[in-house]
């Protein structure tokens, strides 16, 4: 027997704490009633709960049992579960709350149900969890009253999460879209089985089209990647919310792009570029999911609007830009298609306005969608809905469904504005044929711009250029930083190391002016200490060294002094920033790149991909920003050379991707680019502190 | 008899093409019986419609008739309303469309029917409208199918708005929210009475609290400014949705500033400063009108959460910051308040956990809710739920109105993530006292934050200095730019006109580098002939301004010279952009500010105020930049001027407000700001076109 089996496919199920005298309990076992195999109430006190027979111990059952649920309060769950254990249970459902969730005592009673299961080979859901469903099997392992209601038909739709609460949110808000769920799950604690454990096995059921996932923690990058590419080898939808993200504690604040890049960025990128998609809010994650039982996603961001009130096209197409789409202008083709179907007070232009008198003629409506979708116009067709209700509406529906259902054509959704009553029935059959029924256009248009897939991808690492020899000390030196960029191949402003009497000799061979920087492995800001000098003028380049050597060794006695390093001025250019970050916990690196300067800052003007990037990604990357335009000849001026960015970068990424996990960043700021060559002016290093 | 009174309290109402016969006129008779005067059906064809006596012609109804209702074919209004003028009536509602909306000769149409009931005295709502429902005097003057269903209790909510579409749905709406309006007016296509003038009767009723309106056209500022100081004065609220607001055509293109400010600027700025609130969509503008039934308004940005599930209240706090609001920890006095009342596993922080264990016990989290409100450190509470459904849900409902009705406190708002049937009843006890209840969180959040009073004033205009000399020309000449900005006080850079002959002396006066400009009355563009120089050596001005006309007199022959200006080269320093739309239909002047150069454009980085601004005034607008800690000495560079740009701006604004409609626009770009002063760079004017 698999794990799953014993899971979701028992042979039959106990419950541990089963009673009629507590609500919990006695829904619990109520539930239950609808499984297709025994079901064992357990409980010294009772010898019936709800008209089955109840065992005194989980040893004295008569039959085998696969699945345990555990209802007792926390001091007694250590004992039930060895007891389930001892029974040949391959799943104890810890249901109990007062383990980790309340502090240190029952995180330790917590570490010892783990240790218990562990020894009797069983796997444990919680504690504190709110169990399972499971259609296929008819098992409702759970006492949320939101299992409560009416059974809507199966969608091929499961949930995962940690929260209990939440899933009983989601469950509630399914029921009243029509949908019913074909797996749920709440994992509670996760003292065991996580939540992408959990997702693990729901993507593997084949009763499962699309999982919907909230996460309150970043998952171990390596075990969310292997999730996303089973759900994908699996021809499977993957929906994930999200939360704390936003904490404080997402805001690195090491460097530069640190504090410009959440710690949940990787996880981001990673999911975006499996194809799963991300949401804010639940009933995005739900919406979403009915939209992915369908087969076809829109391919851009071009929709065509259908509606019966002008008011309500004009509101959707004022707010079309602000959620990433467009409604471009049907062509002569379509719109002729159209004309001998719309009155003439209509509008055959986009929004596409059928007036009230079309609406009531179903085939008259239906010809008009399938037209809008079939014109290769548009990749997503929004139909916005008014006062339609009843059985008007119920006809409205079957007509989009009739056009929804020639395969070829751009998928459908529905901003329906009335009251839920009135198009429950239209709205529950629609999402059951993977058409999302919202109750406004702004949700509709944003659900339809998050189903669009985003191109997203990684380069092959580069054979290793032997560059770990580079993290062998805490802080690289500016020697050192010279020569990891010669090794990656980066440009750098001409200079030498030279000794004081040097400098000028050598500022009057680079320029008329130089810059000039003290070198010592005990200053790491040299700056603060007045050791960088800029724009001095080669002449006098020998007296400024000295006097500046005078002022740090008088605010810094004990610092070494290596010599001075005395550097070209680089012309103006178009200043980029262009961090990336080691990969951690699984992730692969990211890498970040910025209008340089002020702008960095003030406008957040910033991009992130996984690394490591080839040049063609990193030009992509580039074309991201909003200053891109600066860099490719805004308003007359010089273009700049792109080229030599992108190949800074792809190689800067390489060389995180070959650090890995020992790099905690690097950093070029700026990066100069000029109309030939990118030069690197700074760099900067962190490394992970030795254990 | 007022105007008001006839429309809203009829003595009679008169159906002119009554009928059981159609679905629409069915209706509209059916909802008349609930009216608490006579209805007289008229239709030559029927004996009795719905059991009233029918009669043959509004000329032989048996008593005095103040409204009356169109519902017959296009072609046979007009007689109609003949005949409801010469029976006295106050006002005539025409439902029929064939109007202005189905092009020229439904518009002939409409005028005609405008000017008829102009000859009786008599008002028109309509045509193409869906008429309206008044509670007080129980009348359902409408055919809309959303007037069907549950009455539910009076909110003191109305709506107008020109589609009855988009009003339909706002009805259904507010009924599944457990909401009655007080009044709903559709006005359709105002040929008469706008939606502005039926704002002003709803506004004057006395049974009316909130306004919601809906509108599709921008209508004329001094009305629309007249409706919200009646709305203020009354002590009413106002919440407006408009649509049409990203079309193509709101986009001006005249200019620089042109192509940044929206045609709908003025509006917006005119609505949020008479305090009324704008929306997105429909659900926004009745969330909002049912929060502001109520008395308090959130003072501020700071919320309270309190929820049962952790991850909810995690969610909310993600969300927060998108929607522009902060949770902020609560101080050690509340929070000690409130760690009797919590269990320790929950959190006492914000958001505040209680646990599921204190949702169940009404009191504890009443207590609970009304430390958070009343603890002085939050500016409203939102209470975010999950599974609480039926009987519990009213309990957690009735906790929160108690906690909600001591005065003092932040108001409170409701995101409750469950089933609509199952928090049907506690959400519309919610709404019906002013608490909002949302489905989602993100949701909630917007709403409180579109709560809270947004600051903003204008300046009394300044004593006239005789500005409109300047207008009097098609285009200013520079040294007619130069006289202005001395007119208004606004510094320039040094410069004079001279004979070419002279322009190396006075080059050598103005400094080691000068521009030089040559001066045409025939040269709107004088850089596009090669007639403005950057950074000329003062000993090659001579040469170069030769040079300079030669070309320009290649370039275009017929140009007229009237000489040279040699200009100051200006030190760089912040620049800025400054436009002011002059007034037009009725609005005040548009005072934009944007970070110059490229930065405007790529960042559209700009701030709008309604003009005439004091400098104060000007400062706060520079503040709402995001570059404004570039001007403000960003990272340690020096401060600039801010006093001095100020100082130009509110004086450009007097200048716009003096000048009135004639004024299309004046802008300086760039107003280059330094550490002392600011100086105009540029100036341009652009006038209306002489009629």
């Amino acid at each position: 027997m698999t794990a799953v089996d014993g899971l979701l496919h028992p042979r039959a199920v106990a419950v541990v704490g089963a009673s009629e005298r507590s609500a919990m309990a006695g829904r619990l076992t109520r539930y239950l009633s609808g499984f297709d195999g025994p079901v064992y109430p357990v409980n010294p006190n009772h010898r019936r709960v709800h008209g089955l027979p109840c065992y005194p111990s989980l040893l004295e059952l008569p039959g085998p049992v696969d699945l345990v649920l555990v209802l007792v309060p926390a001091a007694r769950v250590l004992s039930a579960v060895e007891d389930a254990g001892r029974a040949g249970a391959s799943f104890a459902v810890v249901l109990s709350s007062g383990f980790a969730e309340v502090g240190a005592e029952g995180r330790a009673l917590q570490e010892q149900l783990v240790e218990v299961a562990g020894r009797y080979g069983m796997r444990v859901v919680g504690p504190n969890c709110q169990g399972l469903l499971y259609r296929p099997t008819g098992l409702a392992a759970t006492f949320t009253a939101a299992a409560d209601g009416v059974r809507q038909p199966d969608s091929g739709i499961a949930y995962v999460g940690q929260s209990g609460a939440l899933g009983g949110s989601f469950l509630g808000k399914a029921r009243d879209r029509g949908i019913g769920l074909t797996a749920w799950i709440s994992v509670g604690n996760q003292a065991d089985l996580t939540t992408t454990d959990a997702a693990e096995l729901l993507v593997a059921d084949p009763g499962v089209r699309v999982l919907a996932c909230y996460l309150e923690e970043l998952p171990d990058g390596a075990r969310w990647q292997r999730l996303t590419e089973q759900t994908a080898a699996a021809g499977k939808q993957l929906v994930v919310l999200r939360s704390g993200r936003s904490a404080a504690g997402e805001r690195a604040v090491a460097s530069h792009t640190g504090a410009l890049v959440r710690a949940g960025t990787a996880f981001d990128l990673l999911t975006r570029e499996s194809g799963a998609i991300q949401v804010d809010d639940l009933d995005e994650l739900l919406d979403t999911a009915v939209a992915l039982t369908g087969e076809s996603r829109p391919r851009g961001h071009r929709i065509g609007v259908i509606t019966s009130s002008g008011g309500a096209g004009g509101l959707a197409a004022d707010q079309a830009e602000a959620a990433g789409l467009s409604l471009p202008e049907l062509d002569r083709a379509a719109q002729d298609v159209l004309a001998p179907l719309i009155p003439a007070f209509g509008s055959t232009a986009n929004p596409v306005d059928v007036t009230a008198q079309v609406i009531d003629d179903a085939g008259q409506f239906g010809a008009v969608c399938e037209a809008v979708a079939e014109s290769g116009e548009v990749d997503a067709v929004l139909v916005v809905l008014t006062t339609i209700g009843g059985a008007a509406a119920v006809e409205v529906a079957e007509a989009i469904l009739r056009a929804a259902e020639r395969r070829s054509t751009a998928p459908f959704a529905v901003a329906w504005l009335y009251s839920h009553e009135e198009i429950a029935e239209a709205g529950s059959m629609l999402r059951r044929n993977a058409i999302p029924v919202l109750d406004s256009t702004t949700a509709a248009l944003r659900l339809i711009a998050r189903l669009v897939p985003q191109e997203s991808r990684r380069a092959e690492p580069a054979a290793p250029r032997g560059l770990s020899r580079f993290l062998d000390r805490p802080s690289l030196t500016e020697a050192d930083g010279a020569r990891l960029l010669d090794a990656l191949q980066i440009a750098r402003p001409r200079g030498r190391i030279v000794d004081p009497a040097d400098v000028e000799t050598v500022a009057r061979e680079i320029g008329e002016h130089v810059v000039l920087k003290v070198q010592s492995p005990d200053l790491a800001h040299k700056s603060d200490v007045g050791g960088v000098l800029v724009g001095v003028r080669a002449e006098q380049a020998g007296r400024a060294a000295q006097d500046m050597l005078d002022a740090v060794t008088a605010g810094a006695p004990q610092a070494r002094i290596d010599g001075v390093l005395v550097q070209e001025v680089l012309p103006p250019g178009v200043e980029l920033l262009v961090g990336v970050q080691g990969g951690k916990h699984g992730y692969p690196p990211v890498v970040t790149v910025g209008m340089g300067g002020t702008t960095t800052e003030l406008y957040s003007d910033v991009a992130s991909a996984l690394g490591p990037l080839d040049s063609g990604q990193a030009v992509a990357l580039l074309r991201r920003l909003r200053g891109w335009p600066l860099l490719d000849g805004f308003r007359g001026r010089p273009r700049c050379d792109v080229a030599a960015a992108a190949a800074a970068i792809a190689s800067l990424s390489q060389a995180a991707a070959e650090l890995g996990s020992a790099l905690t960043e690097v950093e070029i700021n700026p990066l100069v680019v000029h109309a030939t060559g990118a030069v690197a002016a700074d760099l900067l290093v962190t490394t992970e502190p030795r254990p």
